[in-house]
């Protein structure tokens, strides 16, 4: 592992960040074509919370959250602290305490591949976390790791920079060079969702809107009534 | 996989079903005799929901929802809309935009083998839903399945037409021929859980409601006191 | 299976038990030394609990409640009813009526290493309750198991009588003859943290207030600027 | 859960079930439309066997074999036994000395939705056994259940008389109904790929041999070489 | 965690230890009233070992083979090291470098919580190890730990000195003062289970050699013609 | 997703990749200092193969293996075809047909982040490959996705040309361009370990080869004989 601590990457613009988090992670999920998802294994700690912001990363030995002391050095206003472990682990890397040192220093939320702790304390501080687990076990500070290079946590590489959108449906990172492309998808995306909402809500099926028919038929999908219909 | 569309099959009254749903997954479980509940992985997506109604089922391939577009147009009033996939998946194949279409249909809720996003919203419009996953992942129209065909979740086998319950215990099944036996045992089993109850509130103990006392002694099960007792 | 009931074991002190649960599982698992903890499996049925008391064990055969039932007369005010099963099972042997019961008798919660049903009801009675799984699946009477034997919960032995302190972080059992050190030492921590977060909302870090810059040091972590820097 | 057990169900033709045996899962499974598969979960408890027979099912409580006590009485030469459990469970209810009951009664092998165990004796006497687990954990014998209703296993329904086929591959149900239409597709089948392993034995591609590159030019997938593509 | 080696801790008899192994886990399980096992989770590097020792404990921390260094030191000819981890890990603490060390010092093999590598020298050194997982990832010497004090794995408490069996049904232990009840019992089951697999063979069915027709009479099983049943 | 597929991507030295496969898995994981594992979910189909290659990656939509299709034209002697799914899945995208393709065409094995299926055949055709799963379920060809683009398996990326080790460990990534430095120092790896072996067989500790007697006293690890440790 390499053990080297990258300072001041370039970020994604962090107004920019924020605005993909209003758009919400599906949206912009599909904004960008169906990429960048961490996964279903990564939930709040909380319900509610949805942001954007910047990403600083860190990368951390299982149970050892030394790494996560030197990141916060890095965190300016608008960050999302974003941390990965060199293998699987549940501890609880991340608690309150961290959470009030990131708050002085701007930071937006946090993104754990491992555990998160003092999640009662997080709700009342409107601290928002996502992580694949929420544990109370406790961590040293014994091995070196990484900070601000590229990880993967999810099946998605996350580079120093990139913007990161979370809300009740998980994770997302946006390449710092995509940032652009998903605004404006995604601004179109919720125009068209709100034009289809409407029509939904006025009784149009998706099969006529999205023009489905046709394609049920050359797929030879058959309809056949009930009574008529042997298993 | 057959590629069909089962139009109009019978389903149990919808007025029972809501009355099913009413006395709650637990209690119906225990009055069908242990049977039809579709295990701890179905999850709400938000806490609180509450409902019965009549099975209309898809079965998609994983990561297209095509079937689910085909489904909506068979859903009526007092219906739930029960997803399977043919093979196991946690993508996302239902969100607000499906939820729309369903409310305006009288639909009460969705039950997905996979995964569901847009919980946020779902939870404000209080569309209530069950799933294994929360997903954002988004879903292709490309492959072809079946609507109104009997499909397994969770080692259950969902007849379109057939009652489903859920609540914030999971989710459960009611064949449609089973619908009366269950109304009935269902109420006698909160009748019977009522006094049980008050029993309870009054002190009484399940070893002696229960008449387990003697059972204990046939099975062996030995009273020792802390300081006579070894390991 | 032993099939013994254990009467009357000594407990630890209620009211220090009730200081432990106040102090939270965070805390007492890093003032033990990072021991106790039952591990990220252990959920509550609704968010927002904390309790501490003393336990009393239940080792159930899976599927099978009836320890539980002979498990309740043992129980005394201020005890956590602590419940292990002979092998995996994620079935709810737990719910409102041994809820009821429980509460009649001045205790605190349960823990299950199995399911628990009727989280609705717990939520609103108010009753706290931890386990693996929600499941409504119901359980028979049929099989003996024991009463306040040592039982093992997600990889730690917990003895009847042992504090159980539990929140929303999870589980943890602090042994009866450490609540003395327990208590002590999650004082002493608690006043630590309070410093922390005081330092750390003034901008202190933990890289300082740790003393950790000369150990990156020396383990060889480097910082290089981002420009400078190839992966 | 129905306590009942039902008598001579008519079987699919054993001889037709050993012939969708010798065709092997992937084949068959591909035969009928891509349905029937017990899915990835259900492993060959040792390597190298491959079997096809007739369901004789049965459905335990959680750790309590008594059913299938109650089953190899039931079974036939040609059978296989397919053992479901009425709740998730890994303990081990089938054993050395059942396989050399059912040996005797010329059953083919045991599909187990818990676990096995024995199983070095099982690969000695060559008993094939397909389950979701190797467990040496022990059951009773206290709980009812059901021989020969239809039971569920990996999302697929097993009836009794359904043709059975196991390999290393997994498992999969053909349903009795269904046993010519496999026989005829399986055998046209695996004409097919005879012909395309000689094909890509000689080079060919299945690009050409499918006649993919059209598709994959609607689709909008485009060739870009190496150097002039920018991620 | 208590950082603390204990030295020279009293084992079980070595060839009592041999002997248990050579009965096997299914059966010393069972022989012991169906304790002891360690669970499913817990599988063989390579199929075929069968052994029985006296067990040395390490607790490690995740990521970390200090202790596993340590405890080689402690180990004696007729040992099996078992060592856990503080929280969970897959890492691979174990390969083919300790295992010379231990065929050295006479060590008859090693359980891990954790994971194992360099599987395939293993198998041909003919050293048995069973784990939670394979895994290449590899280990630092940073944290410490303790060895033989009282480890949890699977669900069981291993004393330093108890008599570990294992073989391809996974892992049991027998604590020290058990050891002679096992070994009577084990020898006693045998003999039972060689009668009746000879009656097996004979045709006599389990449900005439345990006499549990009466039983499933009691139970309400009905026996009903298939012709006749009504699901 | 980018439906791209991207040609002739440069490739490290075929010799030099069969070397590092030659020194397996954990030594050139180590010499790496701890990088590039996929984790312990990745499983070699059949015991004993050992391989090192370049890699062709796909990217597919899940359940659909249209793109190794593609990536089969990609290939060329030396290569190992590297598959990564846009989400989740188990489904058993190759089987016996492609690696008829690819032994024509030289390539070393294959790995899958979901399932692969004629497992009987692939061992006996010696063919090597390493998935999350095995399974029969088949696919279908109808959705793009893309050809030789980096790709995330197991929290590791993989770029087309990169290094792939794989045995019975399980499977490792060396970047292209870390190729020769993992070569030198996996040889240098396997030369301080043929001495160690020596020391070990000759009875040395690690404890002293490692020089940690001293570290454990500064971390406070005491030892302490049996009879005078109280827990």
């Amino acid at each position: 592992m390499r053990t080297v601590v990258v300072t001041d990457p370039p970020r994604a613009d962090v107004d920019d960040a924020a605005t993909l988090g209003n758009h919400g992670v599906a949206t912009v999920h599909e904004a960008l074509g169906r990429t960048g998802y961490l996964g279903p294994e990564f939930r709040p700690a909380w319900p509610g919370a949805r942001i954007g912001g910047t990403a600083v990363t860190a990368l951390c030995w299982p149970g050892d959250n030394l790494m996560i002391h030197v990141a916060v050095e890095q965190c300016r206003p608008g960050d999302v602290l974003v941390v990965a472990t060199s293998s699987p682990s549940t501890d609880g890397l991340f608690g309150e305490l961290f959470a009030t040192a990131l708050v002085r220093r701007g930071v937006r939320g946090v993104v754990l591949a491992s555990g998160v702790r003092d999640v009662a304390e997080l709700r009342v501080m409107g601290f928002p976390a996502w992580s694949r687990a929420v544990s109370a076990q406790g961590s040293v500070k014994a091995t070196p790791g990484a900070v601000n290079v590229p990880v993967v946590l999810g099946g998605q590489t996350v580079h120093p920079g990139d913007a990161v959108v979370a809300d009740d449906d998980g994770v997302m990172v946006v390449p710092r060079g995509d940032v652009d492309r998903a605004l404006a998808a995604a601004r179109a995306r919720e125009e068209k969702e709100a034009a289809t909402r409407a029509a939904f809500e006025a009784g149009e099926l998706g099969l006529d809107r999205y023009g489905l028919r046709d394609r049920l038929e050359e797929l030879g999908v058959e309809y056949v009534p009930y009574e008529k219909w042997t298993p």
